[in-house]
């Protein structure tokens, strides 16, 4: 016997079992049927692209993290780690083909050779959603209703999406002369959910002085209602302008399609990537802040600038489905339907099994997946391994008539046998509320 | 200005536009529910694995159209290039894990640095099923019924599955003594439906000489209905065994399910590939033969034999979704419907764009997918971009009184206006069996 392989897989990479693969699977389709429901449609670029094209300008980090190598015909290539850069790219590319504002969402698989911790791997899924072309105040607000109805689909909420504008933070700083530090400060500020308010207020002085950092750390910490802490930001950074003009018709809009909480102004918000021009916001579960934001995003006003010479501006966010399905996890909130069939059919007979087809026909096309058993091992050895399965019901032929319509129906639940046609079943089926199939 | 980076794409790689990716995902959607409806679950795998894992005993084909390469920490990685090989892994690795048998299906992206033509691509998707741990007739048949049905479900149909039987093949080759040159006669007779006959008995001739080769054509080009191929076959190979019999319980059971024709017996389907020891089939659109098997697959006794000394037994098969839609948009059957909105409110005052939203939720809600316009541009423009993006309905809210319920509702395709409330308009728009939202 020759030498084994191990069945191993790479540090960071995940096997799903069917339960987490179905699990997946359905908050997947759920937060894609809350973006199509508001007319935004699927898009799809390549896993592996141009290194030239991903990286950019590049930046450090990414560099480090980002699957790199030369393919077979010596090209540069390299896995995508995000979907905004190829988003960017592929609006440059396709400019002419796609209507504006164009809205799009991109559901797909990215790829980071990070350290791993809780909640972080190396392949993960993303959510993205934009829309391009539309510089108002009303693209804005729609990003964030969007994205709160679709993690409220998902059994998200209660949740909080902390909004900021990062032009008005910009202003802010220019009135204190330190614009130059503006990337640097930003960064730090990024990290008042992760380090504590000493640490922060150190590096801040570090960076632009104790009276800078005093003054930065009053607007940061602003509280209160959406129009007393935009008053209050408004006043530092000398007053109201396009930006604080901007922060009022997101609320109104807010307000009139009735969102009433839930969405709240944190000056501290500032995401720490450098591309973002105006509104920016975070999302964090209020019974799970310890996993960080689950959705985040903002508008940049000109990101295929690496790409074409058209200025294009957008708004757009991200879900990150895996870290959010680790919060639902941990707060024991994620549904635990069984992937497997909700009905299967006894073998009674194995020479039987096409007639079975026909009965299980019938079931499927009523909306009820089901599955037929082709062993004739001992009733009660296929009742255990469909209880197992999570499987609610079996049907049990007639072992000398099959094409009977006499059947008898057990509830794997309550063990209770009863006599019943197919019809009758289906009727019987119809009253279990998660038991109809996914799909189209 | 600094120089612009080229937006271009890998040669082989794709990027979808929205009607394309739409359609995409429809397709496996629909596959998918049948999948499910037969109790088959999902899985998922990495895209990338250990090079150890992914090539095996490895064959020089493959080596040659891997992406591979040494990751940042020096690992041997590469992307998977079949769904088979990962789940042979994974069985091995999860073997306590899993209910016997397992049924499980599983769609996803593959990569092969291959050379490009129509229909081959360097990144595509494949639908695989597979059942493990069950070697009887009615998985087999189970099998050949399910991908049957999902190539329906997606408009694949009038096709033929050819279906055969190696280890009959086998036994015929044994019987004339020239059972060592399996695989090389296996690779010949599979080129059949590529390059001519001529070509393929000189090659024979070469293998196995003319005598072999005549009894070779006589059994591979036998026509006619089941039973009478099966007769022929079984004479050729020596009579009945436990082949003939599997292939009769198979026909058996797809008689029974209702299955009358479209899945014949074919003598010359042998599959190139080595690991396959029972069933064996692909499949052909009639329409469109010359786009080669839409979807293959067959019987291995122990895929799993690299990663475990458990034996398991398995039969399954892999639908080629982008081979299938490049043939149904040849035959112009691909279904053409909008992805965008099926309904649009129109803007006529830009500050009632958050009140619209309340509107607009209603019409989601009811199963309609509904963008809001956040631009007071005429009428009219709104209409052209609207019919544009194939969207059905607009909806006009009063410009003064915008939390009335007088609205104007004009059909695009018609241009006739009519006074509605939105539950008018809801009910006018469920008249369209199109319209509705997939989803969970």
């Amino acid at each position: 016997m020759s030498e084994l392989i191990a069945a191993r897989i790479l540090k960071g990479f995940r096997d799903f079992l069917p339960a987490d693969e179905a699990k997946r699977r359905v908050l997947s389709a759920r937060i894609e049927k809350v973006f199509c429901s508001y007319g935004f449609v699927p898009i799809d670029t390549p896993a592996l692209e141009f290194s030239e094209v991903l990286l950019g300008k590049g930046s450090g980090e990414t560099e480090k993290q980002i699957y790199r190598w030369h393919d077979n015909g010596g090209r540069d290539v390299a896995l995508r780690f995000d979907l905004t850069v190829p988003f960017a790219r592929y609006i440059a590319g396709h400019r002419s083909e796609l209507p504006m504002p164009f809205k799009r969402y991109h559901i797909a698989k990215v790829w980071r050779g990070e350290n791993t911790q809780r909640g972080r791997y190396r392949e993960f899924t993303q959510c993205d959603i934009d829309i391009i072309g539309m510089a108002n105040a009303a693209s804005d607000a729609e990003i964030l209703i969007m994205m709160r109805e679709a993690l409220f689909a998902i059994g998200a909420a209660p949740l909080t999406i902390h909004v900021n504008h990062r032009g008005l933070f910009n202003r802010f700083l220019t009135r204190m002369g330190i614009e130059d530090k503006l990337i640097a400060i930003l960064r730090t500020v990024d990290k008042l959910s992760k380090i504590n308010r000493t640490e922060i207020e150190a590096q801040l002085t570090e960076l632009c002085g104790w009276q800078n950092t005093a003054q930065i750390m009053d607007f940061i910490e602003l509280k209160g209602d959406w129009d007393h802490v935009l008053l209050g930001m408004a006043n530092l950074a000398g007053g109201e302008d396009q930006d604080t003009k901007r922060l009022r018709e997101i609320a109104l809009f807010l307000n009139d399609s009735g969102i009433e909480n839930g969405i709240i102004l944190n000056p501290s918000i500032t995401r720490g990537l450098d591309y973002y021009t105006g509104l920016v916001f975070e999302t964090f579960m209020d019974e799970a802040p310890e996993i960080g934001s689950v959705c985040s995003g903002g508008r940049y006003d000109n990101l295929c600038a690496l790409y074409t010479n058209e200025a294009l501006t957008g708004v757009g966010g991200s879900i990150g489905l895996d870290r959010l399905i680790a919060a639902l996890e941990s707060l024991n909130r994620a549904e635990n339907k069984s992937p497997y069939a909700f009905c299967a059919i006894a073998c009674v007979n194995e020479a039987h099994f096409g007639i079975c087809q026909r009965l299980a026909k019938q079931i499927r096309e009523a909306g009820f997946s089901c599955e037929i058993y082709s062993e004739a091992k001992k009733l009660s050895s296929q009742f255990i391994q469909a209880e197992k399965k999570g499987t609610c019901f079996m049907l049990i032929p007639d072992i000398d008539s099959p094409y009977t319509n006499d059947l008898t129906l057990r509830n794997l639940s309550t063990r209770q046998d009863k006599r019943c046609s197919v019809e009758e079943a289906i009727k019987i089926f119809s009253a279990y509320p998660l038991a109809g199939l996914k799909g189209v």
